[in-house]
């Protein structure tokens, strides 16, 4: 029923279950999505075990809707059922690299993005969450991902019990560029970021954050180099661990 | 018109250009998939000029499509916005680190998906080139992207001149797993690979590569660990030059 245009990441779920032939269903539709060599370098672990959604939680922070949601699916770039593959047919398979997780990941991205497209057409709602690639070790551990699979996205699906404002969005002239890269002035930001700049929620935002303009809400409070920095050895540690680089 | 589960890649296009105020709609409406934060990490480079297509093209390993289509889109991870932004307003960006990579390559994606998912139903055809992140170094100069900005899906756009059959997928239980990954049998992996060899057009594949195995013509032909280990060190490279690795 929803459109991409008129979507909005829903974070409130009805507890109706989504019908296993639906998710199937849906799944299947986005299994049309293009991946690299028609590998389909992805695969989907579909969480309805409360134990098990309750043990995924903190990975994503507590955010309530891993626990609230009927359906948690984390999607993850997966070289792991190729490579068996490979190993089974007399043939060396050569993806513990980073470029083979960088392909793998993209094919996952696509799949995820392609079933949130078809799950919303059906009435259904859901959210990103970001999160996946902050905790990735405990994610994991607790899904026992083996070797050469690795989360990049994890969704939390249900029947909507919201419906929110759509929120903003940079103009179109903010990311869209002609034959080559233009690069912003001083001048171009201003005026890319004068509308999300003047809404009321974000002047409220900054207020409640003690902060002078909204980019220091998400340097210093939200996404800060600290956190970033450590996440980002984390997620090289994780990368190791599951086989994908050195 | 065409739905996701209808779709095929198109490789030939109609010479009909796309009318810019059709592809400005399109990207308007793609820019509603979610971002991190809502920061929009992404940028789109619209490559409709001749000379720069014919620059990109071996970047692309000389596909026909990159010269033949009348859009190239090179979809970016984009950092260089944001960061531009805070540094105007007193905010001290941190996202020169792999976990800023990660997340906005995770944007650029989904919001190319959802690119491609309107383009085709507005009857539109669409092709992913995963020659990306092969050669990102040279599609960097070309396209001078600045530091903080990476390139990670190019998709050619145009209207469809061929109509070619839709290719095999894997059976669902190949990807699907429930509440958490169950590891592969033997069995499973015949059981998963199975229509995927027996198709005629497969088998043409093996004997044309000399191989004995369809798993050989991936492993030894297609996507060899030689390439991968060779890519993911100019990979590496590239993210280092645009300041996401140190």
């Amino acid at each position: 029923m929803t459109k991409i245009k008129d979507r909005r990441s829903i974070r409130k779920y009805q507890s109706t279950p989504i019908p296993e032939d639906l998710l199937n269903r849906l799944l299947e539709e986005a299994m049309r999505t293009p991946t690299m060599g028609n590998m389909q370098l992805y695969s989907v672990v579909a969480t309805t075990d409360p134990k098990i959604k309750a043990e995924l939680a903190p990975a994503h922070f507590n955010q309530p809707m891993v626990t609230a949601a009927p359906v948690v699916l984390t999607f993850c770039a997966d070289f792991n059922r190729v490579s068996k593959w490979c190993e089974q047919r007399d043939a060396e398979p050569g993806y513990d690299n980073f470029l083979s997780f960088i392909n793998a990941m993209s094919d996952a991205l696509l799949f995820t993005q392609n079933f949130c497209t078809l799950a919303e057409e059906e009435g259904l709602g859901t959210c990103y969450l970001g999160t996946t690639v902050y905790m990735p070790k405990d994610i994991i551990r607790i899904l026992r991902l083996p070797k050469l699979v690795f989360p990049v996205a994890t969704i939390t699906v249900g029947y909507p019990d919201e419906w929110p404002e759509q929120n903003d969005r940079l103009p179109l002239n903010g990311i869209l560029h002609h034959d080559v890269y233009t690069d912003y002035s001083p001048y171009d930001i201003d005026s890319i970021y004068e509308y999300k700049e003047s809404l009321d929620e974000n002047k409220r935002f900054v207020a409640e954050n003690n902060k002078q303009t909204l980019a220091q809400v998400f340097t210093d409070v939200r996404y800060t180099k600290r956190d970033n920095v450590f996440m980002s050895e984390t997620m090289m540690e994780a990368l190791r661990m599951q086989g994908f680089i050195l």
